[in-house]
């Protein structure tokens, strides 16, 4: 299952510090029973944290626009074991955002 | 952008060779002219790969199914200077894939 996530007006006032955003992709990632193999983050300059958290069941990926309050995130997740919702919400609420838009994308036709 | 690929029949003799596979990513993004940041592959027992590229304009991820020669690839880049197009052709010839199916995603509404 893929879920593409588009979180608006977040407002959490850590939003561009890239250890808290490692921090809270990698709690995302656990609140969903995800084995993590490796983490990734940068930040850019001036603002904006670009992430990934490979696990054994596939990956999470961010990109965040501090500017507009945004951050674009990916949940990949092979087989039925994750908890991708319980991920969500963990998002939702560290990011304090206001708005999620989550779309579902079935990946592949084997 | 956000290009979503499923690449089906893909032949290529190596296809479950994560050092092949990797190299492939890599090349990938630098056929878009993408910078890289870091590499992250791992390979599944029996068979299975996962991977991200993390790049300066976002990221490349890649998980094979070569039981059924197939992979599902994410081309996830920031801005109007990558060429995706040349990625996409890229894998189609290293994965000797005979089937490409291709969706671009747009995300965020800022």
């Amino acid at each position: 299952m893929h879920m593409i996530l588009e979180l608006y007006d977040c407002e959490a006032g850590q939003f561009d510090d890239v250890q808290w955003v490692e921090q809270v992709m990698v709690g995302a990632a656990k609140a969903a029973n995800a084995t993590i193999i490796s983490v990734s983050f940068n930040k850019f300059n001036p603002i904006g944290i670009s992430g990934v958290v490979v696990i054994s069941e596939s990956h999470l990926t961010i990109h965040t626009w501090p500017e507009y309050k945004y951050a674009a995130i990916d949940i990949f997740t092979c087989g039925d074991v994750l908890d991708g919702d319980a991920a969500v919400n963990y998002l939702k609420t560290a990011f304090e955002s206001d708005r999620i838009d989550v779309r579902r994308l079935d990946r592949g036709q084997i």
